[in-house]
């Protein structure tokens, strides 16, 4: 292939592979970094994947995101972050996110849907051994949750850092997936009585429910009132 | 072991197996059928896992609980449907449901946590042939999304029933796992300057968008008007 131009992925977007092509809606899918992102940034509980003795286990657990890095975390005890190791060929993994913007109810029982937006990571899952990579992968774990926590909590001390394993998995096998508008029913059905349309569905936040023993002068901060 | 009494799962719990007692927190697990059925029955998107060349793959879906058995479904082309096959062994798949109920934010970073209600199911996928039954299941479906819509929308014809594949997996080695409650920080911490408590996560449902070309007279109808 010397001298052929190859089509080339523009650096802005992941390049697809046999694995983030979907087999059908591959009009759906989309290899954007910024999309990719804003859907990953959105999310803190990820869909995680790995094969124990040949068949799929599927957990659900906290994420981060870092540049172009991708780290979940647990006990060291935990199954995937045992499997996973500290050194050797890592543990491929599967992890998905996904958020849920409407219900879609056609007039057809077949033309249901959700709108959806989703990204699947398929990769190598490694421990991280460098304690300042740790640092940074844990606080963008807590930083998911609530933008702007990590830096009012108290930091992992040394105890705490080594009970906990994280894991890194690189961000470039990687699709989002993602459905929006509303409803796709036949023409033919479109003069049936059933009431048809798009249902919002968004994520709510209830107030917050202070710890009983809050220490004495401790105010709601202003990223848990953004909230 | 003959002439031994056995330990004996009560008839309203699943039996735990190797794969369904966790590593940790064993305490938030739970084998209560009454329990998984309504972590089930609340949601529609779950997160299924299969294994494709050795790799986990994992994809949300829409799912539906009838009894002791789930379906998902997708068109007859889609990966895991042909994996699965018509006949033979099926596909090990793992079917994850989680429901996020609240941020558990802790003084220190360490103890953050989130409070969420999850069911794990491992299983063998089926495609179902029977057409009943894939009616049933495909009802269940459109119902999981909205309780009462499967009889107010067109049932799927002969051309939609063929084009689509249904997938069943008992639920027999299940779990569920949940967290519920306050923040647990060590007590040297209780007195930091820092906000700690529980914020609630709920799913909020927006006003019904109307399709432009509803039948003249369409209402909203109660189970709509109910979210």
């Amino acid at each position: 292939m010397q001298g052929t131009p190859q089509p080339t992925s523009p650096p802005d977007a992941y390049t697809p592979t046999d694995r983030t092509v979907p087999t059908r809606s591959a009009d759906r899918a989309s290899y954007d970094k910024e999309l990719v992102h804003a859907i990953l940034d959105e999310g803190y509980v990820c869909h995680l994947g790995f094969v124990r003795d040949g068949a799929p286990v599927v957990l659900p657990t906290l994420y981060g995101r870092v540049g172009e890095l991708l780290y979940v975390h647990g006990s060291t005890g935990s199954r995937p972050l045992r499997m996973a190791g500290q050194a050797g060929p890592g543990l491929p993994v599967c992890l998905t996110v996904t958020h849920v913007d409407g219900l879609v109810l056609a007039r057809s029982a077949f033309h249901h849907s959700i709108n959806y937006r989703s990204v699947v990571v398929h990769g190598t899952a490694h421990q991280v051994t460098d304690p300042q990579e740790k640092r940074t992968a844990l606080d963008a774990l807590v930083d998911h949750v609530v933008a702007g926590r990590a830096a009012d909590s108290r930091p992992a001390n040394t105890k705490e850092l080594a009970a906990t394993a994280v894991l890194r998995i690189d961000l470039a096998e990687v699709s989002a997936k993602l459905r929006t508008g509303g409803v796709n029913d036949e023409p033919e059905d479109l003069a049936l009585p059933h009431w048809a349309g798009v249902v919002p569905v968004a994520r709510r936040y209830g107030a917050p429910l202070a710890d009983p023993d809050l220490a004495p002068g401790t105010e709601l901060p202003d990223y848990l009132r953004a909230l």
